[in-house]
């Protein structure tokens, strides 16, 4: 289990993050060409076989301990009326995932996952980022240091998600700052909002740029300045996952936004990140081409609270049945291509 | 269980399709609407929901007994060069699936799916369609009745698959025939062929359409003259299936080319049908397209075997745990989305 003891340690962990091991992914690569099957024809299955071997170090990676972890903040600029939900719905969820009844819970049983859930100083509400940094630096801090602690060190694959009534808007202020444009590029209609909110919602996002671009310096400075506890807290768990070579499911699109302004910093922060799905949410789409991923899901989901990650999960889970059971050519006595021209 | 008496009896059928139960679509809409997410964010697992709904005729539809059966033929066009494999391999991964070693076998136990595997006289390939029809009109029936027969009327969700070496080729010709267009447009790659490969098959599927194209009457000749026992087998299935109303599940190019002849008689055939995945086979978007049907999976993958539908069925887990174990808002005292204006 990683913490961050201030700013400094966080930035520093960026310039040094663990890379793949090459050569249990060649291992895997080696088996997959035995395996009773055409060369290649399992497609991305293939490819996820491949991507949790390098990760897990393992020729024929497990799946025993699949996690998922949904954090919740609550955010000041959500008086400014960039929901289609009151703010006390973050609270009343979070009672929601505590009894088993939400989307996630559902999807986390039949994924097989773990689900822990992480509320994150609900009655205290970050700054509106349009008056001042959402975060002071220890608030910030704090948050993302929950993130990395409640990551199960156990674990051969993380998923995290979120719920914070608002939460679009911070995550739409990270995209443009990290990859350029303004609200009117990063702000969509979120839960539902309606037209009119989401104007609201792009002048809310352009104000907070035009207020914190210029001091913002580095990675930490945008989470502070223009994230909210939620959002810190999986930029916090997806950093210490890739520091213990965890690979992580990434969600919609405040999960991905999360890492948006780290792969400014550090664009490898992805190798150890497959993108679930592709929300419904406008940004979604846009991000994922600038973090460079291409998601495993299209199924026009728009929920968040890791929703589209644990539905992702059970392709993980295929691909790994189909890499660690099947036969070989030479088991199974079947006979493999024939040679061009033999 | 049904069985086809004769071609009459078939065709006679597809004019008597089954259709969904609305007020049971109605009442699992009703129950979405009121489950604790805003309405419409779980994109198409609510559309999986509900299209399970109609066809179970129940507010909750479960999903106790997921089937998948693997129908096996071989091919006398497979003579002709237009398989990356000698035919051999077909009764060998037949042989395969019995013992559990094959991609399908790891995907269906991933899925939770009992399988059963029928191979259809692999000693008896069919005749090569360049030179006579593929079979004799007792042939072709009773491949469609053993497909029918096999599928389990406690079936709540069905999935069929194929193994049958060179048959990418009968099922281009079959596209060919129901929509139009020669071999250039609907022969592949199947399993992997070459350029040189690729170029006969597609003169291969001109031969057969020359041949019999004038005298291909009626969806049975379709299937008898340009089919396989497996494609028989698995639109017998298939309709079968509707019959019973049990929704299906459908695999790769030659799973959607089985209904093909039966989509031109009877559109309808369609509305029982999720498409699992588009595969990597160059005609199955095509294909797919002409059905009207949105592959819920792109992974890219172009093995047959029904491993497509076999991943497809992990979400319609998914959709289905959501819809049914979710609180209501009511249940769980979340807060409703507030109205505009209030």
């Amino acid at each position: 289990m990683s913490v961050f003891a201030g700013p400094a340690d966080f930035l520093a962990a960026l310039s040094t993050l663990p890379v793949v091991d090459a050569g249990a992914i060649a291992a895997a690569a080696a088996r997959q060409a035995q395996l009773t099957k055409p060369a290649g024809s399992l497609g991305r299955l293939e490819e996820i076989a491949l991507f949790m071997a390098g990760w897990s170090g393992r020729a024929i990676p497990a799946l025993d301990h699949l996690q998922g972890i949904v954090f919740a903040g609550n955010h000041g600029v959500a008086a400014r009326g960039v929901s289609a939900y009151p703010p006390e719905v973050t609270a009343q969820m979070v009672g929601n995932f505590q009894q088993g009844g939400a989307a996630i819970n559902a999807l986390a049983r039949a994924c097989g996952a773990h689900l822990a859930i992480v509320p994150l100083d609900l009655h205290r509400p970050t700054q509106d980022m349009t008056q001042a940094p959402a975060m002071s630096e220890e608030e910030c801090l704090d948050a993302i240091n929950a993130g990395a602690a409640a990551v199960d060190p156990r674990a051969d694959l993380l998923f995290v998600g979120e719920m914070g009534i608002g939460n679009t808007t911070p995550a739409a202020a990270l995209c443009a700052h990290a990859f350029g444009g303004g609200g009117a590029d990063w702000a969509g209609r979120g839960t539902g909002l309606d037209a009119p909110g989401v104007a609201r919602k792009i002048a809310v996002v352009d104000e907070a740029l035009a207020l914190h671009g210029p001091d913002i310096r580095d990675t930490f400075e945008a989470l502070r300045r223009l994230g909210g506890r939620e959002i810190a807290a999986m930029a916090g768990a997806i950093l210490a996952a890739r520091l213990m070579r965890i690979p992580v499911l990434l969600d919609g699109f405040i999960a991905c936004a999360a890492i948006a302004p780290i792969a400014v910093a550090a664009p490898g922060i992805t190798a150890h990140c497959i993108a679930a799905h592709c929300s419904a949410e406008g940004g979604h789409a846009r991000l994922l081409a600038h973090l460079g991923l291409d998601p495993l899901l299209h199924l026009a989901m728009r929920l968040g609270e890791g929703s589209g990650a644990a539905v992702a999960a059970q392709l993980v889970r295929s691909a790994l049945a189909a890499h660690a059971e099947m036969a070989t050519f030479a088991q199974a006595q079947v006979a493999g291509a024939q040679v061009a021209g033999a």
